[in-house]
């Protein structure tokens, strides 16, 4: 299922998007429930309520699609037309974004650095998340804004000291996130989450994938287009620490909790190592591509 | 006042302590309303809750009390024995957790470093919150865990782009923060996060003090105990850059929000650069102490 959140009318639903439409799942619930006279199991007002009630609401949720199937006549009532709607970010505040640096080795030879040795760990504040139809705002006080293309893991419920082989176990799904970054004021500062978090900073969406449709996630070709010119073409295979494995290492010492975000890395490809280089411009257009994820485009101003 | 969450019988409840009692605010909000006949205004289930419902919640608030005052028949059913209730973190669940390292003069000399010409900012990921009731938990993976005292500003609204003379209008409290941090780790990583951000590497609390009840948040004697022996003696006076400036420094480029959390930087005593060093061992208490803003004291396991 590709869940996503969107607007109409000013209103924020939780809906499933299929080719031309999407389902608004309290609406389809409503109706459900009215026809067979039952109460509400689960709360399908918004991504985060969603994913933090774990196995119970994706059942009932595939109960809905199912009936939905067979029930043309509710058909209509609770979908809109994707024409019709604003698509939003598919999760605006999870409780941390866990980023990890330097994870492709394709990205490790464009900056001549060895590839690391254990994951390199940084943070972007969920403020800036924003969702496929939003702008990217050049700040101010930066005049090298760059881009990164990465599959991002939804964490699916509360672990610690999850062992590699049960770590799938705790993957809601993927999405796509672009790792806005400052560069001037990333590598002025040191530490790395102030250049990260401007507003606007996160891309993300535009559907949260759920894991079932992804038969391996590290075998994804991967893409980042500029103004129609690809900049980054790799694929998730040649990540360095696999999902499993950040996940493991993460979850020594803290807790994941349903709806974390865990942004994988980005391949080569990047503004700042290009020769020129490249920084986002006023009017720019970027489009992030992930196959079977999808693909999230937002202007730059 | 000062605000706290606390619980009882495994309730979690939104108080105002006082001497040696708190006061249930939701109880006194529905003993209010049903003797006036109306209903709530704002909701007072948790603290996240009461600082985004801003300057309308304060004020109700303040109303509940001062009818308490003339009320004493209704006391007794709205307040519990502070001795019969556990203290919880004031917040647990703030959108950001935004710090700022080398910010006191005396830290920065012990360290023989240069004070920095523009604040170093880090972040610490909110889900290694705890009480101050509970324990600091000692990861399998550091031999290093240190402590630093710090006073944390609780921001009460929302803003981007604010002027450091409108700064004081956007903090609803201060609290105390003890900014945990595995040593080994943080150096060895570079990026600062994972280090800082075991979990339980955040007791705070264990009240906000809201604004208006202090005068000057720079002029605050700021301790740190270890075991009954003094390791960080202070004053909030030594800090380099000070809160209006933090508040509209952070605000260029991205929007703080309420609950966010600014810790403001440790002053000079840390145990990494004592000679010898001093690191967190099992069954240790440490104790945070913040001149008219409380004691934070939790044990290490």
């Amino acid at each position: 299922m590709h869940f996503i959140m969107y607007q109409v009318d000013g209103k924020q639903y939780l809906g499933i998007k299929q080719q031309s439409h999407v389902i608004d799942l309290k609406a389809l619930s409503d109706e459900y429930c009215n026809r067979f006279n039952q109460s509400p199991p689960v709360l399908l007002t918004d991504m985060l309520t969603l994913i933090q009630q774990g196995d119970k609401a994706k059942t009932y949720v595939k109960t809905l699609t199912d009936w939905l199937e067979t029930n043309k006549d509710t058909d209509l009532s609770v979908k809109h037309l994707l024409d019709d709607v604003s698509i939003l970010a598919p999760l605006c505040n999870p409780g941390k974004v866990v980023c990890v640096g330097n994870n492709y080795m394709d990205h490790c030879r464009e900056q001549n650095v060895e590839p690391p040795k254990k994951p390199l760990i940084f943070s972007k504040w969920p403020s800036c998340i924003i969702g496929p139809e939003a702008e990217i705002l050049l700040p101010e006080n930066s005049e090298q804004v760059d881009f990164e293309a990465e599959l991002a893991v939804v964490i699916g419920k509360r672990g610690k000291n999850i062992a590699e082989e049960e770590a799938f176990n705790y993957v809601f799904g993927y999405t796509i996130l672009n790792d806005i970054s400052a560069r001037d004021v990333q590598f002025a500062d040191g530490q790395w989450v102030r250049g990260k978090s401007f507003d606007t900073f996160a891309p993300l969406g535009p559907a949260i994938v759920t894991a079932d449709e992804i038969e391996n996630p590290h075998h994804l070709a991967i893409k980042l287009d500029l103004n129609g010119e690809v900049l980054q073409d790799s694929n998730t295979s040649h990540m360095i620490f696999k999902i499993p494995y950040l996940i493991s290492y993460l979850s020594k010492g803290f807790t994941f909790e349903p709806g974390d975000i865990i942004a994988t890395g980005t391949p080569h490809g990047v503004g700042v190592f290009r020769n020129p280089q490249v920084f986002l411009k006023h009017g720019d257009i970027c489009t992030v591509e992930i196959e079977k994820i999808g693909l999230l485009k937002n202007r730059v101003r």
